[in-house]
């Protein structure tokens, strides 16, 4: 008999040999159908593995992620027989799961895929899972493995001499059999959906200079329904790609000649960057943070200093150096090391803590063009930054507060949706970790307490904590159900140390402060990329760029429309007008594009009762209604959404 | 005889030889009293040089830059001859007249100078000059020249080496001779008060490997009153000089490890200039304006383009180079080449024009460390930027509207004493300027025309205009009588032909639109300097960064403070409390070293009727009023200085 502990604590006695799925079984035959992998004592094995001693042993389902990459590599085995059975002259590569999905690197050879031969691929791929055909793991000698493999896949004759005797597996399944390190579920049956999403060219080992292979994209499912949604979901989010939104609503740009990855912010981008600029500093402000200013360079020496020019100097913007003197600045890559020089600008004591310093602070760091996507991945971007100086003993309330300004933000701009991931110490490597383990476990306790009083739903991961102090990351979930990592907040204890901060205490020493690091947006640039996803760029009524626009039936009512302007302006709602000679179907139809919420409009009978018939973006109808009426009707929408913090 | 024709276009005859001493004397005698200088056919000579043909002349007299040029120049002499005689065995080098004053190189061997020697160097000078000795200018040869000092000064005698035979004078007064270009005022007696100001180090010709001589900083004056006023402004400007104010008053710092020459702004600061930008924001959203925001560096095809990079590339921080691909980017060292790529991102019709980007854009430019000083020297700061693209025929109303704009800013921040500087082509040499000469002369009638129907206090330049426009300038008089250049508008024919910037004409077909650059400010760092200079930290009420300090009495006033202060808040009156457990006189000394405008007194009696005692910064008392008539008080204050726009 062996002892198997469970996620939960328990431990349950079985026969030696027995599987993760008898296991499954032993706690109920509903598991026993769902589990489709394993890990055991921290490897991951299939759920057909018997077990042979004692250890840890995690079950999962198509649920999990774990499971989710089971399943996806199982279906690129799939693909791969499908492959050579359509094109005998094929030569397989690699083939992983990725983050949706899989692929696979092929040489064809003389022959080519396109879209047109997605449907054979799909048909052949599901004809092979119809047939229930099990995954099976064997081992195999280096030997067996090269004789298998000589003379007709010479990319798998390369993998294999670069592995060591005696740890080489092979997986069949079917007909089919491939070099595999193992991790699939139990059998072929499972897949019940398949899709081939696209090709593209991959270089073989990612070498420019080496043969040009076909990269086979496909995602799988164990429901054709959950396919439907994947490809719905699919087709929406490429209507809500920001780039296309960013460019039809004129937000942003990108110029080849300024360089890539470097966004150019529009009047209307620009705009909706200030406003939630000053939403946040409003609130900041009431949190008692101050605004600082600080350039964008930074001599090298500051980031010796901080330690990230020994980190991170040979993969950045490379030194800047000046014509006539011995000197070397730094594009500066984050406003910490800035913040830190400006806290130590006169001594402190700690009756002025804590000092809090905001800036949205343009930083830039050094990106391959290869990498580079619309406002998610660019090379210089402007942070919500701030950095909280404080005592130790200051530093469990202002983590709490610096919560509540976070959850004020996310509600403020319409997300529900989020998880807060506590990044902690992995207790077993106490070496890895700065500061002392009193401060750590003050910190780390300081986290946990705000999070579980802040009512938040949240993870707790041990050794996912930065060298330098615990941190809390919020993860938010778009209206696509893909997660985002947002707002982030750190605790650091390293700065402090390599800057030498210090604060004079009540007892008239010098002591240590300690930093917190929070960005509740991270980046403007990710947040509007993710808010116009969010959206589709029915961005809140208070942040929206164009509020209403009115549109008049005909020029005679142009005056009136203009009155309607002025009053608008007056009581700062931001509107347009169109007086263009068209129709007002055409006026409406491109108010709906351009997302504007509140269509304003004004003829005959608006004019006479001094009046506007309002409809919404959409399609609801409000009738006419008097200015006075429809400025309330904003207000009241506004405070609905922008709460009060 | 010889024809002179003076400025005013009139022209004289005068027997060949006369002087220009004669010819002011033939204008009249108090002209004659106060000549000291001339230039004739361009070139500076002496007021007493006989004239030998037709030509030009101009007379200057004390209040002309030229003749304190001379004057200066004049008084360099009697300071080395008065070296010469109190330290025989000094060896001079040059002397030059400067903006303010003169100095003069010289070796003095085993002697030095210091502070305390200053009053036997001015008694010296004065008594020199009590001599009224006469200038006078004689040419000699190389020969001659190089015999004169050979043996005595090798400084001098490597100067004579370098000039070529024929060109050299020696010019003499009372027992002293000097190597000498001319320029002088007729006699030393002119000279009626002098001041010895400092003494420093200077290298022989700049180079730090040559032998460190002395330089002798002095001043003189034709009044000994012009004196007494220049030491007492100094003596001011001491007291206001904006470095020694910015750290007192909390708002920005340097550091030694972020770099020379990069401001942090410190809250007290960054607000001050936040209020600015909003300031100018709010009146530039009326004017049209769209705020844009573009990146800190550009690739350098980008300067190349703009010609910036052929210009000034070499004399600039050098270029960023990426880690893995052949890129280069440079620091932007101006925003307009950002905003036309902004311009071009999609074509614009005549209808949609004129297009105002402006931005808060901070640029970087090289300065030797040399050259900086305090905010006004700076190496990275941030313009109030805006490019405006129009068709010509807006050209005429968009300048006057920039005018409008920039009136209104110098008017909201007390400058009242202000002159513009217009400078067009040289019609001489139409080969130096770019773009049509219709359009030069419309463009240039514009800006006159606008500055007339303005009611600038205007002088045109000719031949000042950039080879691609012309301009006007703000010159702004401080309150210590001290000129600086502010805000600039210029005309830009140059970039939108470099960036081959195009709209749609009424005639359906490609015009180039004209490009005014702007910054009615400048620079953020350098107004603020300006300002503290001008104001002494005294900024006006709506911009200076505490309006109003509650001063308590004693401990029992506290929560009546606290009350006040709220009251203050929600009326978005900034500001503090002073609660310490000190003497109402000692709060009051802090908070007039802190430039606060409102002392609020807060004791027993305000506290019984809610009311508050109000003392002025200087010293005003207001006696108790209630907390509605502060805040009266306050706004009337705020609105009578920042004029509606």
């Amino acid at each position: 008999m062996i002892k198997i502990t469970l996620p939960d604590g328990s431990i349950k006695e079985h026969a030696k040999g027995s599987t993760p799925m008898d296991v499954a079984r032993d706690i109920s035959e509903g598991l026993a159908r769902n589990v489709i992998s394993a890990k055991f004592n921290g490897t991951i094995i299939e759920s057909t593995t018997p077990l042979q001693e004692d250890g840890a042993l995690v079950l999962y389902t198509w649920r999990d992620p774990e499971g989710k990459t089971a399943f996806w590599h199982s279906s690129a085995h799939i693909l791969a027989q499908a492959l050579e059975e359509l094109y005998p002259q094929v030569k397989l590569w690699v083939g992983p799961a990725i983050e949706n999905g899989f692929y696979y690197d092929v040489d064809l050879g003389e022959d080519s895929i396109s879209d047109k031969d997605f449907k054979a691929i799909e048909d052949k791929m599901l004809e092979i899972a119809r047939g229930k055909h099990d995954f099976q793991m064997r081992e195999v000698s280096k030997a067996e493995a090269l004789e298998y493999y000589k003379g007709k896949n010479e990319y798998k004759v390369d993998l294999i001499q670069n592995l060591e005797d005696g740890t080489i597996t092979f997986c069949d399944h079917s007909t089919f059999t491939d070099l595999c390190r193992g991790g699939h579920i139990p059998n072929t049956g499972i897949v019940k959906a398949v899709k081939i999403l696209s090709v593209a060219g991959a270089y073989y080992q990612g070498d420019e200079n080496n043969k040009m292979l076909t990269r086979v994209y496909g995602i799988s499912f164990p429901k054709q329904k959950e396919l439907t949604e994947y490809l719905e979901m699919l087709e929406e989010a490429k209507k809500r790609d920001h780039r296309k939104l960013g460019r039809e609503l004129e937000l942003f740009t990108f110029s080849q000649k300024v360089g890539q990855g470097l966004p150019l912010w529009l009047p209307k981008g620009a705009a909706l960057r200030e406003r939630l600029e000053q939403f946040l500093k409003k609130a900041q402000k009431k949190a008692g943070y101050e605004m600082v200013v600080s350039p964008h360079i930074g001599q090298k020496e500051l980031y010796v200093t901080s330690g990230h020019y020994e980190k991170y100097g040979a993969d950045s913007f490379q030194p800047i150096h000046t014509p006539k003197e011995d000197e070397e600045f730094l594009l500066k890559p984050m406003n910490c090391p800035h913040h830190c020089e400006i806290f130590k600008h006169r001594p402190f004591s700690y009756r002025e803590l804590p000092k809090r310093y905001a800036e949205f602070g343009t930083v830039y760091r050094y990106e391959q063009s290869g990498e580079l996507h619309g406002l998610t991945r660019v090379r210089g971007f402007t942070q919500d930054d701030a950095h909280i100086f404080c005592t130790p003993e200051q530093l469990d309330q202002e983590f709490k507060n610096v919560i509540d300004l976070s959850l004020y933000v996310l509600g403020s701009l319409g997300f529900e949706n989020f998880t807060a991931q506590v990044s902690v110490r992995d207790l077993e490597t106490p070496e890895k970790y700065i500061g002392s383990v009193e401060n750590w476990e003050k910190a780390e306790n300081a986290i946990i307490n705000a999070a579980r009083e802040k009512g938040l739903d949240y993870v707790i991961e041990s050794g996912e904590a930065a060298f330098y102090g615990p941190k809390l990351d919020f993860m938010v979930r778009d209206a696509l159900g893909r997660n985002w990592q947002l707002g982030t907040i750190q605790v650091d204890y390293n700065l402090p140390e390599r800057f030498d901060l210090t604060y004079k205490g009540s007892d008239n020493e010098m002591h240590r402060p300690v930093m917190i690091h929070r960005a509740p947006f991270g980046s403007m640039e990710r947040f509007i990329a993710l808010l116009l996803e969010h959206t589709g760029g029915n961005f809140p009524l208070w942040l929206i760029p164009d509020q209403a626009i009115i549109l008049s039936v005909s020029e005679k009512h142009e005056k009136y429309a203009e009155k309607v302007l002025n009053s608008l302006e007056n009581n700062e709602i931001r509107a347009l007008i169109d007086n263009r000679n068209e129709t007002v179907g055409k006026k409406i139809r491109e108010a709906e594009m351009n997302k504007i919420p509140f269509m304003l409009i004004v003829g005959e009978n608006e004019e006479a009762n001094e009046t506007i018939s309002v409809r919404k973006h959409g399609g609801e109808d409000l009738g006419a209604i008097s200015l006075n009426d429809f400025r309330n009707l904003v207000n009241t929408e506004i405070n609905s959404t922008l709460k009060s913090f």
